[in-house]
């Protein structure tokens, strides 16, 4: 190739070779498509695979989501590989899911959404009905107020998918939350919605009337296509920010009320014993927060040189303005590059070119919102809420890289 | 519930629902995963399935790419279903397809990537070499330059699969060509880049080094994970707003030249014969385009009434600036909404609120984007290349409402 003369050769080369295909077509498919690991460089030697009606990822792609082991499965949860993740959108395959109850079958067609309690018109909607209605899509992620939940102990997460795999991010498509209430007529002695699954625990939770009315989507798509079952298919409730928990999954009944439910799962559940005994409760927003995911635990760098630390940072109260990287243990801290355009209460990924000198050390995230709030230290969240915490781990995440190249916590 | 009172009670109910699930997972379980399809409303009465390494949509969605069909499916097609979509990021598994000898498998582990030719320095690179170098995540559409082929003829796409559907939307991550070609040195006289695929017509094209310095990307993720085998796993190179094929797949050569390769892609296909007989060649950038995606041909409005009209735009020059909707067949036109924030070079999801009155009409949309280029009628493009034209049509695509709701293409 390169002068026209042998571009025209390459031309004719190619057009031999394509010509060629249709004799080959019998034996070459079956050679490719039978053979679980055609050798390398044999690819330019065979002819592939013909387009099919919906794509799976490659063979060779081996990254999975991965759960805690449970006595009961079906309340189980499993947490997103985001050391293996690029950029700001989670695989729908590979969103984190907590459940509990299980993942409910259900039928589009036999689904509906209640809306009713404290409202001048009650109404029923079939998913038909619901998708008249205008919709938004918008860039979210979802987390789970227990991701990180094992970073209050000495012994922490040995990869980011452990220490902080509860959190991914998809674009939703869906209904304002606003625009079905106008419709249902919300009474004025209403300040609270109950929000009803349709699994076999009929998960519920409340949500301040406020919040409701702000920038809750009930949600119908996620990444382009319909919800996936383990996300709610065929409706979930996104409240942009708010704890996992309250994006009520495979939701079917809105109630309006005067005040919150008081249910199992903001109750004894998804509340935090502060130092004086008393319980956070409706401690919904999720603060600012990031991980580096590569460098991560499990991974190793193949010796001094030039590496990119890269990773993930959120807040549930909007923009991520700042991300800062230390290389020294906190010493000294750099400004990272954030991906832009960035979205609010979404994934924001940053990137920080780095030479490592091959000596022992520890790398640091830490992400600032368009608030002001700083993500703190682990030490901090403790001294602030006391030796009680479970839920909102919102801490300074350490990686350690030890002179072979290897990343473990710190 | 509603009150504190029977707030306990329904955390109590849920706790009891909760805890009868130990005892009923067998065959709760089997009952739910076994049936394809459990009776709708049942879902609250038994368990469902449990977490899993990498989900699959509901099998209760339909939606999948479609080919016309071909002697030689390994150089076929298939079209993403835009009249499903949900906002701007196409499902990778719904990724349009255009291949020209299938799909190879490549062994991530085997592949190499050679840049080679007018350079300093030629560099053979392995996947793991090629990730240490800097990275960027961009959201861009790729489309065929063949894609609306149809709708120069009398009798146009029958849905917006047909007439559009060779158009898609990723989030793309990868190493700036750019990059790549200071580490290699590129010599003075060096002009155009020449990339080829590993497949097996080993299809190659070539792009102009001013474009390569500018925004290509040497992608190895899509949507958060690998990129797909069908977009070139486990390299593909992105040409932001040039024609699909020019976005090579299975990338594994680069070779810098002081002219253009003249290779079958770019002489005898992907170039249009004007009325004077010459060939538009190199026509490499897709201009602004629009369609609606609901209501769109195969579709139905269940009755007059309020719909809101949604659709996606996009320009290989930048940012959409403005979606313009006309429900009068032209006569009139309204600016929709466009989805934030915008990206560009990406899929624009724009909408636009209507109460249809039950006469039939016809709908259409035109996109503008940065440059202030306004998306033409086709028989502005026939008037201005002639009755030959085959590739790079983003004429405004239109549908007819009957009397009875069913749209169809005017």
């Amino acid at each position: 190739m390169g002068d026209e003369e042998s571009g025209r050769n390459s031309g004719e080369s190619s057009r031999r070779t394509f010509l060629s295909i249709g004799a080959a077509v019998g034996g070459a498919l079956l050679a490719c498509s039978d053979s679980g690991d055609t050798p390398a460089g044999d690819s330019v030697k065979r002819t592939g695979k013909p387009p099919d009606e919906y794509g799976e990822r490659s063979p060779f792609e081996k990254s999975v989501r991965k759960g805690s082991v449970s006595r009961y499965p079906e309340a189980g949860s499993t947490r997103t590989p985001l050391q293996d993740s690029h950029g700001i959108i989670t695989p729908s395959s590979l969103h984190f899911e907590r459940h509990h109850a299980g993942v409910p079958l259900i039928d589009p067609a036999e689904h509906r959404l209640l809306i009713h309690g404290l409202v001048e018109r009650p109404l029923i909607l079939t998913m038909d009905e619901l998708k008249t209605f205008p919709s938004v899509s918008r860039i979210h992620f979802i987390e789970c107020s227990g991701n990180s939940r094992g970073e209050w102990k000495p012994k922490k997460g040995a990869t980011a998918q452990i220490s902080h795999g509860m959190a991914s991010c998809s674009e939703w498509t869906g209904v304002p939350l606003s625009v079905l209430l106008d419709e249902a007529g919300v009474k004025p002695e209403a300040a609270w919605l109950i929000a009803e699954g349709a699994d076999a625990c009929k998960m519920h939770r409340s949500l301040p009337l406020e919040k409701c009315r702000d920038d809750v989507i009930v949600a119908y798509g996620q990444n382009g296509e319909a919800i996936r079952p383990e996300q709610g298919y065929p409706l979930r409730l996104v409240a942009p920010g708010h704890e996992g928990n309250i994006n009520v999954k495979w939701v079917r009944r809105l109630m309006l009320a005067d005040q919150p439910a008081m249910g199992r799962e903001e109750t004894s559940k998804y509340t935090d014993v502060l130092a004086d005994g008393k319980a956070r409760q409706f401690s919904l927003t999720m603060e600012s927060k990031s991980v580096i995911t590569r460098p991560s635990g499990g991974q190793k760098l193949p010796g001094p040189g030039f590496v990119e630390i890269t990773g993930l940072a959120w807040s549930g109260r909007g923009l991520i303005e700042r991300v800062e990287v230390s290389t020294d243990n906190g010493a000294t801290w750099t400004d990272a590059t954030l991906q832009e355009p960035r979205h609010r209460i979404a994934f924001t990924r940053f990137r920080l070119p780095w030479t490592w000198d091959g000596t022992p050390t520890v790398i640091l995230s830490r992400a600032t919102d368009e608030t002001g709030y700083v993500q703190p230290a682990v030490e901090a969240l403790v001294e602030a809420r006391g030796p009680n915490s479970d839920y909102h781990n919102n801490g300074i995440k350490s990686w350690k890289i030890a002179a072979d190249g290897s990343v473990t916590h710190a």
